[in-house]
Order: C-alpha cells, then structure tokens, then sequence
C-alpha cells in the first residue's frame, strides 16, 4: 500500500471499469510523474465530456449537440431502427458498414436480478418513435447473452402487437459473448442473416 | 469513432500505461455517466497526486512528507540499502516482508538504446547516502531482465571499489520477467538466497 493521496487516486482508478488493482497503480503513478500538461489535458477531456455530452434527444447515443450526427443524416434510411444496448454497440455496427437506417439506444438489457426490468430502459421513447408509422422494421441487436435474449424476446412481443415488424441479428454471433467485442466480418453476417421474430 | 470531447477523452486515457483502445472507451464511457461525486473524487485525486505526492529527498520513495515513511521510521536497520528501479519495486518487496533496511530508488535502469546511462539515475544520491560508512550492504534488488542486470553489474563494479559490500536478489526469479510481479515466496527465497557480488 502507498501513502495517502496516491493510495486515494490507485482506489479511485481501480473503480473505473476494466481496471484492476495493478493497471490502477500504474496509471496512477505515471499520472504521479507525467508532465504537467499531459494530465491537465486528461483532466481538461474529463471535464469537457462531463460538460457538453449527453444522451440524443431522439436515439440516446452520445452527442455533443441535441441531436447526434446519425440522427441528423437526411441520407439514413428512416424506414429501419437497430435497437441496441449501449452507445457503443453503435460503434461496432458502424465500424462493420452493414446498416444504413436509425438506431435506438436501451440503455442496458432487462436483468431482473440487477432490478433492471422494462421501465428502466428506454423503450417508452422507441414506441413515441414507432408512432408515425414510417418505420417498417426494427432490428434488434442486443447482445447475444440472457438479458440481451430476453429484452428482444420483450420487444419482439410488443412491436408486434403493434403491428411492428421485427428481426433479429443472425446466430453467428457467439452465445455468451458481448456484442462490443465482435469483429466486423461476424457481424456484417450477423446483420444479413438476421432472421423475422413475427 | 465517437464525436468531439468523447473521442478526445478516449485519446487521452489511451496513453496512459496499459490502456488499450477498447478499455480507454469503457473507461470513456463510463466517467460520462457515471455519479457527479465520483468523477468530482477521480479528478480531486489526480489534482491531490499532483499537489501533494512528490520523491522522498533521500530514497527516491514517493510520500507526501519531506522523507518518506520508510526514511522516517527508526526501527528500520540502517546498514542496509536495498536499490531498485521504481518505487513501486519498494512495495512488492514491503509485501513480500523479507527486508527490514532502507531503500533507494534508482529511477530506471541503465539502458543505452534508450538514452539512459548512470548519470540519468539517482546513483550519485546512492554515493551520497554511502559516504558516512554506517551501510555495510547494498542490496542490488534491480529487475531480473538485460537492463536491470547491466545496471546491478555497473553498481557492484562501482560500490566495491569504494570498500561496499554488495549482493544481487537470488536467481529464483524468473528471467525476463519484471520485479513488481513477483508473488511474495518468490521474493522471500530471491532475498534469502542473494549471492555476494565483491
């Protein structure tokens, strides 16, 4: 254990996401000796992303205007919404240029364990969206485990009752896993053999 | 890619040790919705190590005082000087509680590819240290790899020509590895075992 502040700054990493006790240490003790400037920027991006991003008011991806740069492309097709979990599963759909429609963040997938049922996702704001009729078909890409089966299998439910056509990504994806770490070439096919939950 | 602060926050915690591309954005992703309070504490921290965390003025130890802890406390035996290459080398070897003297932090090791060479490390402050005759050892604790075997070698060379005895941490530690991560067996049998090198 070191002293005092340094000790403080390893435990606050080692909360971050990803980081182990080692990484906090590391991380904190190069932040110890970096150059001044170095950390004033890391300090300066913290703050800068805490004070101008935030939640698209239409699809909940992160943006620094009201609406994110997706949202604001007239060229998107208006027809598809991809319904994933987290902001960042659209960035491993884009990175895989398999779709040109809209997409609709959740916000995480139903986990009744973790007290994480429907009302807490964002699935109010996807029907608001569904109500004028010019989406013909939502694809649903939440993460191919239990929770992300099962906030499809709900949504799957509800859109079609509404007379929303549904699909899902193909099985190609690997059971278990987290779409965040799939690679674009499993996931190009994932998009094109995705398959009606009608 | 993500947008604008976003993207530029991901840069940022990508440069720090140990941080790959997809940690820096879970990272990224993370402090930009996490708790105000936390973030608030994260970036306290930062400042607090930045404020307050500076080298002990004899050792090289990291503390917030004028000497460091280990410096200050009187029960340490003061014939005993064990030199590694960082600070935090200092807590694997506190962990593994096998040492009861002092230490002194090299700063590195030699290594010439890279421009370092005796005069970058802390080894005139080590002489300094010396040069009142009450340390009878010098324990050459530098990691088990070219450059800390280079650096160990151009240390015994030196402190035996001024009448220092010096030792080198027993083989037992595996070659090419890196002296933080050592379980703390290893580095009990590594400091029993060490082998004069006069």
């Amino acid at each position: 254990m070191f002293e005092g502040a340094l000790q403080d700054l390893i435990d606050q990493l080692g909360m971050l996401p990803g980081v182990g006790p080692k990484s906090a240490q590391r991380m904190a003790l190069h932040l110890q000796a970096a150059d001044p400037d170095d950390v004033t920027a890391l300090v300066d991006a913290i703050r800068a992303v805490r004070e101008r991003v935030h939640v698209c008011e239409v699809c909940g991806n992160l943006t620094e205007d009201p609406l994110c740069s997706i949202c604001r492309d007239v060229r998107r097709d208006p027809t598809m919404i991809c319904v994933v979990e987290d902001a960042k599963d659209i960035q491993s759909i884009e990175g895989a240029r398999v779709f040109r429609g809209r997409y609709h963040v959740l916000g995480g997938a139903i986990d009744p364990i973790h007290g994480v049922g429907p009302d807490q996702l964002r699935i109010r704001q996807l029907l608001t969206r569904l109500r004028d009729g010019q989406v013909t078909e939502v694809i649903l890409a939440t993460n191919p485990n239990v929770e992300g089966e099962a906030t499809a299998s709900y949504l799957a439910r509800t859109l079609n009752t509404i007379g929303i056509s549904t699909s899902r990504l193909a099985m190609g994806l690997p059971m278990g896993g987290d779409l965040e770490y799939a690679d674009s070439i499993t996931l190009g096919r994932a998009m094109e053999g995705r398959r009606s939950m009608s």
